[in-house]
Order: C-alpha cells, then structure tokens, then sequence
C-alpha cells in the first residue's frame, strides 16, 4: 500500500513509538497518581514529562498549562463550551474550519445567542483576506476567533498571526486549530498572539490516537466541561480548580502517552518541514503535467505544505479514489474531509468533493511518481 | 509488584491484547472508514466485529446500538447531558456513585433546575433499601435512575434489577454504570431494565485504556454533547442522525478497539466470575484474622466481588498504601476512590479514606497471602 492519507493520520509512526507503547501497556499501563505506588508515580511523571517536551516544541514558558484530552475534537469542545462567551457575543471562524470547530460553534449557538461570522476570504486565491479582515473586525468587533493554522483539505498555511494579532486589538479570545500544523511548522506561542492551541497526538506530531488537548497560553480559566473522577479531591463535587486536572476527568491513556512521548523524542521539526515543502513542490509540479487535474493552490508557493487537494475533470472524487486504492493500492481520502465551509469557495460539488492527498515525513519521491502514473493511466 | 489495584484498571491484560494492540498499531492504524481504501475498512470491520462481540456478551440482539467513547467517563457525560431531562426532573442516584456520575448530574444541575435524590441504604449494612425505595419513588417519582453495578468503593453488588424494576413503573430513564461489572457479572440486556449500560474497556473487560462507550439498549435519541467530525455527512453543521456515528465525533482509537477486541476473544466471564469469587472470599477470611481491620461488607457473602475496602485502626489509609508500597512491594489504592456519597456511611474520614483492594482474573492466592503477611507486620 502506498499511504497517501496522513492528513486523517499519520501511518506509520517512527519504531520508537511502537516499541515505547508496548512497553508501557506491559509494564506501566496502571493508573497515573502522585500519591500511589512506585509505577503510578512514574506513570505521573511521564505525563508531566510529555507535557514539558510539548512546550519546548511551541516554546512556550515550562509553566504554561497544557491539558490531555483524549483528542483534539474533546479539547475543542471544552474550549467552545468552556469558553462562557457573553450573549450576542461575535464569533469568526476561518472558511477552512473542520468541524471540530464548525459543528462545536453550531451547536453552542443552539443554546446561546451569539454571532458567527466567516472571515472573509479572496474567492480566487483562496487565501484569507486580510484588509477585509481587517473592516469587519472594525465593524464587528471579535470576542473569539476560531482559525485552524493548516487547512486539512488545502495544505492552505493561514496568516494566523496576523489574524489574531488583528483580533488582539479588540480582545478578542484567539483559538488556535493546530491539528495538522503542530510539529510540522515552526511554533512559538509568544509570536502567535494564540490563546489556545488544539493540537492532535496522531497527526503531525506523529504519536497514536487516544490523546490531544490544548496548551492554554494565556492561563485563561475555562467553565468545566467534561466531568468525572480526577483522583483527587474526591468527595468535592466540582472539579480540582487547578488549570490542568480540571480539565483531565478520567483514567488518561498512559499508553497513548507513551507514544506521544516517544514521538516527541524523534520529532526534528525543521527537518520535516523541509522535506514536506519539498515533496509537496514536487507533487505539485508534477500533477501540473496532467490534464483534467484541477488542484486548488495558493498563489505563493510556500503558503502551501503536507496536504494537497484536487479534482479530476469530469469524474467523481470518490470514483477517483476508488480506482486509485483497487488498481493501485494506493489510499487517498476523498469527499469533503469534515470541513463544512470551504467547499462552497472550491466549487467541488459537481466532483462530490476533492481527492486529497495527504503527505508525512515518511513519504517518498516515489510514493508520488506512482501516484501520478496511475492518475495518468486514469486519464487515458 | 504485587498488583491490587485492579479496580482502578486491570493489569496486566491477557497476553492476546498487547500483542493484538501492536500488530494493530503497526498494520492498521489508520482513520477507518467505509467508503475509503483497504485498511480503512478493514478498520470499519475491526469496529464492527468489537461491538457485535460485545452485544454477544450482555445478551443483546444484534441490532442493539453501541457507542464507543475514548471513556466510560465521557460516555456517562453524553448520558446525562444527552437525555434532555425536564425542568424540575427528579433523578435518583445511588449512594455508591462514582464522579463520572455524582460530578456529572451536579453540572448539569448548574444549568438546569433538577431535583437529585439518594437511593436509601440501610446505614448498618449498607444496602441499598428497596422497601424505602419503593416508598421514595412512589412520594418522588423517579424520571432518571443513575445506578452502579458493583460499588469500585466495597465491591457491594447494587440489586439493580429491582431498583430499576421499581422506576420502570414510572417510566423512569435507568442508567447502569457497569464499569466494574461488565465481563465479571453475568448481564442479560432483557433482565436488567437498563436503558443505557456505560462501560469502561480498561477494567473489567481487560482491554485497554482509550475505549469505553455506552449500550443503548432502548435505543432513545439523546442530543448531541461531543460535536465534531464523523467522516459522513460532512456539509451538515449537525451531527448525523444514526444511533451510533452521531455520538461518536472524532477518529476512532482503533487501537485501542483492537486492544478490547481481543481481550473480548479471551474472556469467559463464569470462569473470572468463579475465581474472583473464590478470591474475594478467601480474602476475607484471612483479613478477619487481623486485629485492627474493619471491613466493608455485605451481609450476604455473594453480593460482593472484586473489591474490597477496609481501615485499619488508628492509622490513616495513605500510611497503609505507603507503607505496603515502600516495605512490601504491594500496590492498592487509598482514599476516596472519586466516589464522594458513600463515605458519610462508612464513617471513614479519620482514616483518610478507605485502603482498597482491586482483583482480577490474574490475581492469585499469593497475592493476598502476602497483602495479609505484610499486614499482619503492620499490626505489630
């Protein structure tokens, strides 16, 4: 199989996370706590040394809090929720929004009055644009901003820090989707004007499912959310009030954390970075020489890293992905990948979404030669 | 290590899960999917055999919808916040509650005016009183029952069958919370009159941490609580309509679904049953033999399995975990055990809480020869 999907998740993950992750199921998969035996103590520890390796990558302060949820879908929830924006507050989210945001912000609206705007975006370049951005700020003045950092259906990178900085000015609570963008982009929470910062364990940082969360920058106390045991302070009724198990109800999956650590350990984040920049010029330079592809770029090169999205002439997304996986065993996603508002700008419908290729630090020159002679063949 | 902290997770899993987990981690974890490529249905399929395996377990026709949650914990939140109760609904709870419950229906009655009522127990032995459950819901008609299966505090076997009878005459909602009963107690769905059973994967079923989930066994509609990506249906701003996928936002841990797969494969519920049993009195026996040790137990011998807690006089219940971790090697868990009801019954607040001991299937004899052994020199 040539795996050109790592956008939904990245496959495979480097050895040490396997090896790490058997190793703790074997040996230290009990119940993280401070106060216990030998092995939950060391369990604690290897949370507390996930979480600092985590700020080191995003450079952010050794006192920041970072929290564990089980995915970033959960971590999001808790900050949509957890957020108690004020009735008729305004709300903007990006038009590259998945629906961890999308359908999270929809759903707060069934119970409260609030506004959700899109920010405003060029309809031929796709890319977010600023001095509307900028109008509508000033017109409508922010008190959240919702905007994921890499689109998982373009690879678009979205000027976020401009965006937030922006926001900023009317303080505005700014809500980093860093599911596809944490360990692949360079980080750092003082330049990125960020609040929060969602972040996926099985993505880009490349360690398994089972655990996410959000790196709470500004300290920025949250309503409670998601309620249950914390192994503390039992016999209260309210959740701990400390910035990080007050949001951590539940057994945390050692084992996923296990993997995470492991990742985290491997990570060279400048290194990925090159090399998915330089497959994904490659990929593109090379789709270019097939008619019937439309693929949806922006106009500078650069703004563009790890995902790809395109659509054939006249054929459907999934019957293209079909083909690919049957005839070629190659694994693409296709359709419209969770991300409700986007599509009405790519003008996919008639294709039934796109076809998206979704690229990782194991992918190959290869894995993208064959991926284009079979979409040659496909043309034929 | 001598492990008796089974209650907080079972460890170690049968040899069948770890290696399932990694074979699984290294040749399958990817985002599953139906329409996708191979791997992703096979996914699709692994999901599928899981759940059937488990309706197989608790006697539920195979068209029963089951929910997976990285947690029992989340999927009690989607329970309680999910089952749109009335303005000034009365829910009862057990005394033996734990906070994924007790933590939960307090939230929700932060938003909403509800009335949440004890079960009566009888203080000397400590069982749930049905005559004055009876008198209570026939005064209070119950619209929601929140019941545990086995107490993780005692081990005390809750009689669930006829306290959800007894609201079923009300038309009451009965929640079951099975985590440290499913796979251990024999459960037939047409016996219990629950309509929802929440279970937790990593306990009694010996999987691993990161998957838990909900039987819906009357199949009624809860509303959405986790909102976010379900891979189908992606241009609608509400989560999909089916009783499975619209609770079940965010990628699927197919890990750890391979994890509890196999364990599922492995287990024979009469023989763990037996054994714990057979453990659990023998246990028992032998602590009634030191001076100092008071008991949690029920009248009847058999309405208790698995779990056992006790104080031990004049000390407090951290020394005790301390000491048999740092003397003897012996992990139990000492305190509350998040369950914040039960405690003004057992009288346990001098000692801090209670010492408590957790069985599994792998525990042995020895084991609890040696926890005597070691508490026996405690007493000198």
């Amino acid at each position: 199989m040539i795996y050109l999907d790592n956008a939904a998740t990245t496959y495979p993950k480097p050895e040490a996370v396997y090896l790490e992750m058997d190793k703790v199921n074997r040996f230290l998969a009990v119940n993280a706590g401070r106060g216990s035996y030998k092995r939950a103590r060391d369990a604690s520890k290897l949370i507390v040394d996930t979480k600092d390796r985590l700020r080191e990558l995003v450079h952010a302060n050794m006192s920041t809090s970072i929290v564990f949820s089980p995915s970033v879908t959960i971590a999001m929830n808790q900050i949509v929720h957890g957020l108690n924006l004020r009735e008729n507050a305004i709300v903007y989210v990006s038009p590259y929004e998945h629906n961890a945001v999308a359908r999270t912000i929809h759903q707060l609206s069934k119970n409260k009055k609030i506004f959700i705007k899109e920010l405003p975006i060029n309809e031929e370049t796709l890319a977010i644009d600023i001095e509307r951005t900028r109008y509508e700020f000033s017109k409508d003045k922010p008190n959240a901003i919702f905007c994921t950092h890499v689109s998982n259906v373009t690879g678009y990178i979205l000027p976020v820090e401009e965006v937030f900085e922006e926001g900023k000015r009317y303080n505005s609570i700014n809500v980093l989707d860093a599911a596809q963008s944490i360990g692949l982009l360079p980080m750092n929470v003082a330049l990125l004007k960020a609040d929060f910062i969602a972040f996926a364990g099985h993505k880009t940082l490349y360690g398994p499912f089972g655990i996410g969360g959000f790196i709470n920058v500004a300290g920025i106390k949250l309503s409670e959310f998601i309620t249950g045991g914390t192994g503390s302070d039992s016999l209260n009724l309210n959740m701990p009030h400390d910035n990080e198990s007050k949001y951590e109800a539940s057994s945390i999956n050692i084992v996923a954390v296990a993997g995470l650590n492991a990742a985290l350990k491997k990570l060279n984040q400048s290194e990925i970075w090159e090399h998915e920049i330089e497959l994904t010029h490659y990929l593109v330079e090379r789709l270019r020489q097939i008619r019937g592809i439309h693929m949806y770029l922006p106009v500078e090169k650069n703004k563009h890293i790890g995902i790809l999205s395109f659509v054939v002439k006249d054929m459907r997304s999934d019957e293209v992905g079909m083909i690919l996986d049957e005839d070629f065993d190659i694994a693409v996603r296709t359709g419209y990948h969770c991300a409700p508002f986007i599509h009405k700008y790519l003008k996919d419908k008639n294709s039934s979404g796109t076809v998206r290729i979704g690229l990782s630090q194991f992918s190959t020159i290869e894995d993208i030669d064959a991926l284009v002679s079979a979409l040659k063949q496909l043309e034929e």
